[in-house]
């Protein structure tokens, strides 16, 4: 059946919607077996596809980086390990690797970075793998980035030390383990949109994150949002949305 | 001790921030014994002074909903009981109540609204509650507002029906209950930041909301962030800091 | 933009599969302000649409109820009120209540019932609720039912007193709160799936029927799946599907 | 056998301490049946026997407080309902209650106030019942207390306005539910014990105080420690012992 | 006693069913020491016994595997370690191991397989262990089985490309992590019974699987139950039951 | 077939056991619909049927008890209503309620009490409801009781003092809320089986007696076991159980 | 002071008995400086003190093991590694270890075994280290013991077969991971009291035991207790307590 | 802008206090890079600046001690391996290390030792390591402390024992895990602050520290407050606080 063909008895009602879908072939599919790669993505969700590396095999994430490499789609790999980026970097001799954020990067598609800059506040340095998983995320997808560590509630004057630099950024994503205060902190200081990111960093209580993340959940700062715990990729996307607004 | 004086101290290191902070009088506050009005806050966050009712008495929320009217600040309070707003109409004839989302609201000061649009993405009609709060708090705020509800994943042509809507706005909202998945469901459907607000509509092991919660914090999607639960009002703050950037 | 022209453009890579699905008009909808019935449901997966009754108000379910009765679409509600009902029977005189299942129905389309069988194994008199929404649901999508009610482990023998009734049906429902381990043992003497159905019932460190549901999901007999805890009408729902199969 | 037989016979090795415990009798016990006063309380703990109200009918809280008024001792009564008020009124005539906290007291044995002071500092307008209950228990137990009231942290500036205040009290009770962030800022700017209260106001992901509890135990300033939700009561009693010292 | 003589005593009320039970000797056992192997478990349950390794000792997984091969068992061990695949097959030359599904298989009866098919769709390439678990039983149980891997609802049209494939199955297992939304896509779009396997893939909030868990339980389309998380043996058994109906 | 010739066959290989456990007619069953009273209960387990009457309507529990009245079996009744006594007491006059432990007990058959005793010690006056429910269960079922109530161990001399009475018991249970301390301070003074009952009695973190439970399960002392929260007839029975040995 | 003149003040009222326990010097005591040993502990509660290895280093439990031998007390250490049983033998030759159970024992002191008997029941194979636990524990305190292991409910005519044997016990240990279900199971065909030990084994939702410990606890078998996950010991030695009434 | 010309805008209200805070230059502050030490804390809080060191590198950590000695900070480091120890003293050659409390101290300042003391008292031998991180940390900030290890509840004689020992102590220090009871005790038996620390000793239903965490939270003595488990840092801090009062 054509696609014109299955329109067609669509418009006529011999075919439902989910009938219709089914005979559609697509395009923005590369299949490799074990993965199916949507390259159609950075299209329709102004994200690319990325490599999120955990659970899968060595092999697996080099091939799949490979075949992005190939197809000329830039590679972001997530939680890699060192092993990891070796086998890639013998597919893609250009890649690089930062080991405290724990990603491979390779970028062959120069674009311009934006004029309005996301800044990454972070309240220790226990909390800087997942800060770094944020920035590198966020200059892979184009944005100017700005840091701010090391400046939890516990010594709140660091924080106001870089308060203009915080409140000229376009959006503001805050780091921050142990109880999280930081995010409500900020969020009330602020006029742009705050994105939280609670961190598994802490001890008894704790619970890997838990605390943190109730605690942002449950911020009486208005204009707070948050994403799991340690995923500072899924912040440092949404930002990036926000700021190519 | 004059601020003069107080500063002169700090830069001499006669005195350390803290200090300096304990000796300056403060103007963006409005004493009330049980309350203080933080009248700074929208200058300084971008979202006013808002009225959560729950836990207050009825004669709280209209006393304090009377010192903001007189003080000139537009009036907003959220799980509001009908109690509540028979007291505060006595005392501003002109407030408005929305049943279904708990909403007072008396707005005086005009404010053209935005050029683009927030969508509110319900999955059930039993997410209406939530779905219209965050809908009255961002017209409150000055936003142009699309609605487009009961469209979950059990149906999932009907979401593609809205689509075109939904793909346009400049930010979106997702409400849903059960298991949320709509909201990585949109998230791979568009480029713009979705707001994800997991609901308490379910039953067993919904556990009041956790599990669209959970769902929601681990969606698949890139772009999404979450709220708390049932917390339109906080979706619709960090959506208007979106749409006005 | 006519079909036609929407899969030529799709055809040429002109247009995403995703902006073509926002072009395309959709026929399965009923708009209703607040609630979009979804009349292509039935043909799409087996089950008809059905009325969720929870967090809806009784004006809503009995002008959703109405509306598909005049779409000659057969009527269940789930977890109705009394209150529910009165106002449901006002437009559909015809209807009938379960008062213990809390269900309301109209059926004029009769369908030939099933062959083979559904059985409800129910643990205790207080299991009731759950196992009669299962075993109205089971019903009302036409298919022949047996209950075996009251047969808890502490006395194992009221169990095998049923077993061969139990064993010749070709679905399996075991309804059980407290330690719900009746359906490990049902699922160890039976070659039919069986699907658990973990109630509410108990008290102290039953956690409204978490142990109940842990204790399903744990089973140490392999062919045992589980739905939501005091979720009578998905279990029906499933074991429809399988019984018709 | 009298205290110094048993005494003896435990030094001879003839009875281990525990038994000899079984044979010594008790003066500090005040028997009720349904009650056993420990009116050895105040002297060996600091803290006086009072009534947590909650769980009890109103007959056995009037009877209780009967009885201690009779045996002079001061009388307090946390979680009173009015009912409990009325009938402790009309057995003790000049008891006061104090509805936000819901406190019945009636002290007849007048104490110097402490000269330093506890601080209760509260977040929302909505923490006020907890803060009342901790603050008419520091002063029945002979404090001189302070109020610093809504100056959670989406509005920090309100808490600098008063910090000289709370920097110049012995003890500090913080008193906050949604985040509980208040605790945290607090013990980063004073260098005296402070006491967090959480309690249960917010919603959806706050779990009954839960986030704020947690929020608490995390906190990244050292000098705070943590009672339990609600419990205004527990932590007036330790600030008590500690402004005592 | 003989059997003959307990029934009678049984018949005449001399003894209660309990009491006859423990006197009749049972054949379908077969006693090892440290494991009963339930010889009859086929024929009364429609599954074999198989051997769940984890928690096992190499010795104890390779003696049980030993025993049930000399008895003209089939054997499928789960969970199995490479080490534990050596000393079987030192044993059983002809056994096979499936490293991704940690599966040892080793299948003397050779049984005409089902003419209707058994579908395993996963979300991510990282839920393919669970996946493979699940198609290793499903054939060795004597199942067509067909594979869709990699079509996680982030990017929903890679599912609606293989789904006349789904449609067509008789029994559907979706392999799911993350927020498992997967399950309610699919249970929206299809007429058969769907069986949902929560992974523990994913990070943060996730919870081992919790998230995954949780949302396929309160999954909104009707017709999806939901076995432990992980256990893709568990969903193949069940799947088995179904597809021999 | 007769039971004879099911033995036979089942001797000569014809038949598995679960084959012939579905031919065996039972007798200890008396069968009313709603409900399958297990009246061969007492003879197998040492304990009678008993009605739990949570979830069960006034109309059923009066039945219930009606009809095992009319066999000749003794009636208890947990969890009783007022209103549910009422309906039962105009079928059985002679019926007795305790309105604190909410049992209605009817006893015609009279049991020699045991020699030995059971003691049930109480932390608080909030924990008697429970303490009551063991107590009249523990009579109910033959057992002499001794009561020690409100000694916890906010005043450890009040349990000295009663220490002999408690020493001297052949079965301990304790019940208790908040900490649940006073079952291992116990557990660690006795050389008798200590049965732990922790209560719902406290707040905030005592998450309806959580606190408790798992404080019970993690006792120090190594002779304590546990029943489920508020369990106080479980307690009893087991007591009993023990107490007869 | 003395004793007499500590007794003395506490008659005349000049001492509390808090004050008096301070003054009495204990014997019951062995200091080790890291270790209090409780010598008296045997006669106190008829259960020894035991080496709970778990958190401590090997260098201790030799040198307490070493110790208590010498004082002529039996030595029985639990969760002990091969190392710690390597160190304690070259200090105590004779001791014996259980690799399995994870015990060290030695014990010279040879006391006549009970006639009536414990018998430790397990579901599966995968639970006997916890079984075993229990085993060691309760012969070592001088209990007959029987075993019956890996006939869980999957595969109940296993339990049948052994019935007479469990029956005649005077206390059953069931000692079941996964759902749990063998102890209601086994408590709903006995007239002894039955001590559930949920384990850790399983997987998923499983929770490190959770499942079946929540299961246990909400047993609808009236003489079920339990004690804490894994916790053979504690078990045994409740169980040991009841053997010896 | 000068602190002058800034207080004077702030003063006119051309300022608000948000943006005077802004461009405020800071003093107390140590920039790292990585690391933002916070040398004014001591003065501020009562407490210096701290190494927590978990979620740190080998290197940061002695990088950050070098920078606080050679500042004339005393330096404290926690949890703390001895390879981080190593890196440290090849910096600061007088640095100690204690390995049960995995504490690295050096400490230049001698300060005199306060008069009254802490007392930290420890339930078990495995609770040691947190005991002795709250005795080092408690001697760094200069108090005299007293040590009372392995007292737990059950051998509650060994507490009494040291009972005057405790009594006469400024604040106590309890550490417990299992079920915590020993915070209650001896909260009942003194009138000092007591600062309970729940421990994750334990097992099964433990949960790594929770059942003693919400056993201390809801200890029915009131004089009670509690840190974060394994937190013998945070309790000897407000000790200390305490203590120098």
């Amino acid at each position: 059946m054509s696609p014109k063909e299955i329109l067609e008895k669509y418009k006529n009602g011999e075919m439902t919607l989910t009938e219709a879908l089914e005979h559609i072939p697509d395009r923005g599919i590369e299949e490799m077996g074990f993965a199916t790669i949507d390259t159609d993505r950075h299209k329709r969700t102004g994200l690319p596809e990325v490599i999120y590396s955990s659970g899968k095999t060595v092999e697996q994430v080099s091939q799949i980086a490979e075949r992005m490499h190939l197809k000329g789609i830039d590679v972001l790999a997530t939680r890699a390990t060192p092993e990891m980026f070796e086998a890639v970097k013998e597919r893609i001799p250009g890649a690089q690797y930062n080991a405290l954020a724990k990603t491979i990067i390779y970028k062959q598609n120069t674009q311009p970075s934006t004029e309005g800059y996301i800044v990454v506040v972070a309240a220790g340095t226990s909390d800087m793998p997942v800060a770094e998983e944020a920035v590198e995320t966020a200059q892979f997808l184009g944005n100017r980035v700005e840091k701010v560590y090391d400046v939890g509630v516990a010594g709140i004057h660091r924080l106001f030390h870089r308060l203009e630099l915080i409140r000229n950024a376009r959006v503001i994503i805050v780091v921050a383990g142990m109880e999280g205060a930081l995010a409500s902190v900020v969020g009330g200081l602020v006029d742009k949109p705050v994105i939280g990111v609670p961190t598994s960093i802490g001890y008894g209580a704790n619970f890997q994150g838990l605390s943190a993340l109730l605690s942002m959940l449950n911020s009486c700062a208005s204009g707070v949002s948050v994403v799991n715990i340690d995923n500072g990729f899924g912040a440092a996307c949404q930002a990036s949305l926000i700021n190519k607004l």
